[in-house]
């Protein structure tokens, strides 16, 4: 019998049978009365899950490409942005934007702290941005920003407002209208439950006027042309999208609003108390933040003296259970459980079994058989059905 | 019971059973040992149906991202380029060239037409390009050009040849290095039998030094970021890659090459004669052209007085049948039966006796029953294996 593989990262994210039996039905044509009608109950459910009444422009690529599309979409070469970084994908942003030409301020934190408001306040004080990149989830460092915070301070001083919610939206609380946000980008394989390859954008009016200025080249990426055929009723691709994980996309989503976003954004908030307490129990020291918020993905410090992804590889070489090492200067260094989208505590508590195994057969001095007590008593009965 | 669907469209195509299944397993994270094995083992065979010693470089998105991924990785604003349209997809080029700020010369034929090595030749002598942009096949109208003696025309002015191949690789034959041909296009969901949503690009030694020199914008589409990473041993990916789309082709391309590329090139041509044999003798007119070069889509000029949309709909409400349509100033007046990938000749044969059905009950005048036999006739004994 081939090992049984367990999923718990941040992305990929395990995805449901349902799903996989539904993008495994013979393909449909993308301009057939059938699809279409999906597309019709997608595009109408997707602004539920953004809390927005804007469209949300449904793009065939990974969610860097919905990043570029941010820039591509709304700057000019030349064009007074500002990034804040805090991680890998906060420093993504900046490389996208010096890319296109944009004049970049970065503010930049040490990989691992929090973004705060008041720094983006007194840099545009300073300095007038037409954009504002920012990251809710840092899935590099574990860290989950203060979004609603960040961002009043950048539409008070007339920015418009781009948010990368790819590994947090549908998991934790993101309230797009009611956060002042104008364009919240994520992807399909986090916490919406669906292989890789599609991307999300929901764009406000202000954004959308935007692109009318904006020079940058674009074409597959552009929200426009995507928008105008995601209007037509019945409504069309401006491209040959992605017609299975589309239906996968439609199957998933089905499963989040049935759950109701409030249950799932418990549930993920549950799941990471567990995670963490399974973490400080066999005493290990948390490198991503202990806090409520940080729900998507904890980053655990390894001991000094061993490389992280050495443990990673073992985890998957002894139990068949993949987690992530750390990215870029965080290599060798942390390693990091994702706890988002279709995962229950029984999954957390794998993860965490599996990791305690392998650092004791590493010779790692941790407590065994006390993470995971410590996650199921913290995760408790759960989120009331 | 659902009604039973036929797919018989230049794209989606069928997806082979053994597909899905591969697909439908459980998701596994792009960077463990067994996914990367399989990056290793596809990267290797992709050169192999492109018939190239170049890189082919794998990239999540439609077949319109790889063609904007050529005009941003070759192309600077200003560039001098050429593009040869004879239908939608050719147009495209010259709509993203343009978008990029190229200096495009266009060569436009009528939908329909077939373009001239000639007419390139002596556009070529009247002014220079940096690169010419072609269609292979022209799915449109169904029109297949010989790129052969096109890129011989090119080369010879020294101008870097790309062609779009989307629905026609691994279908019909294109020798990438023996033609000369510097970036070939395709996509997933035409004769490489997966859903859409991967897109591919092989990439000359002469065209991975021009994007060196080009400064257009990109970052997901770029080729050297995508490059690097598949270069590496064992090899990675620069984004999150559509994993289930990526397990789904080095199912469909083992399937591929187990068959043969000259097997398949030979099924093509006959289900090709098939398709026009059971055209002519339903009595129909021919769009596309009757050679045996024409053998991805048979485009059918419906009657005159009857929409062929409408009988596009009807095909499908009747016998679960699709094909499509035709695009732009075509609408309305051609039907196309694509007979790519997945596809045997009672495919064909179906899609003929279901368009003969809907074409009767409009009150069309066709023979009846002579569509069928005339294509299994054409087909004969198909393939020797």
């Amino acid at each position: 019998m081939p090992e049984k593989q367990y999923l718990v990262t941040p992305g990929p994210t395990p995805v449901p049978p349902e799903v996989l039996a539904a993008m495994a039905k013979p393909i449909i044509h993308h301009r057939t009365p059938q699809f279409r009608a999906l597309l019709e109950r997608l595009y109408a459910r997707l602004p539920r899950i953004f809390q927005t009444g804007n469209d949300v422009a449904l793009l065939t690529c990974a969610g860097t490409g919905a990043m570029e599309s941010a820039v591509a979409n709304l700057c000019s070469p030349g064009d007074p942005v500002l990034v804040v970084a805090a991680g890998f994908f906060g420093e993504r942003w900046a490389a996208i934007a010096e890319g296109y030409g944009c004049d970049v301020d970065l503010i930049r934190y040490e990989w691992g702290e929090t973004a705060s408001a008041d720094d983006v306040a007194s840099r545009l004080d300073e300095r007038d941005a037409k954009v504002v990149f920012l990251t809710h989830s840092e899935t590099s460092t574990g860290v989950v920003h203060d979004v609603r915070e960040l961002a009043e301070r950048c539409t008070g001083a007339g920015a418009l407002v781009v948010v990368d919610a790819i590994s947090s939206l549908g998991a934790i609380p993101l309230e797009t209208d009611a956060w002042g946000l104008d364009v919240v980008l994520t992807s399909s394989h986090k916490a919406l439950m669906c292989p890789p390859g599609l991307a999300l954008a929901s764009v406000s009016n202000a954004a959308l006027e935007a692109t009318s200025r904006a020079t940058s080249p674009r074409f597959y990426l552009d929200w426009r042309r995507t928008l105008e055929a995601q209007r037509k009723r019945p409504p069309d691709s401006a491209f040959s999208p992605g017609i299975s994980l589309i239906v996968g996309l439609d199957a998933a989503t089905e499963i989040l609003v049935d759950e109701g976003l409030e249950a799932a954004y418990e549930r993920h908030r549950l799941l990471g108390r567990a995670c963490r307490a399974g973490v400080r129990a066999m005493g290990l020291e948390l490198f991503s933040p202990d806090e409520d918020r940080s729900a998507v993905v904890t980053a655990i410090r390894t001991p000094p003296d061993l490389d992280s992804g050495e443990i990673v590889l073992a985890m998957r070489e002894r139990s068949g259970v993949t987690i992530i090492g750390g990215q870029g200067e965080l290599r060798g260094k942390i390693v990091r459980i994702g706890h988002i989208g279709y995962i229950d505590v029984h999954d957390v508590a794998t993860a965490l079994s599996a990791l305690e195994l392998a650092l004791v057969e590493a010779g790692a001095d941790v407590d065994r058989g006390a993470a995971v007590p410590a996650a199921l008593d913290a995760y408790g009965d759960g989120v009331p059905v």
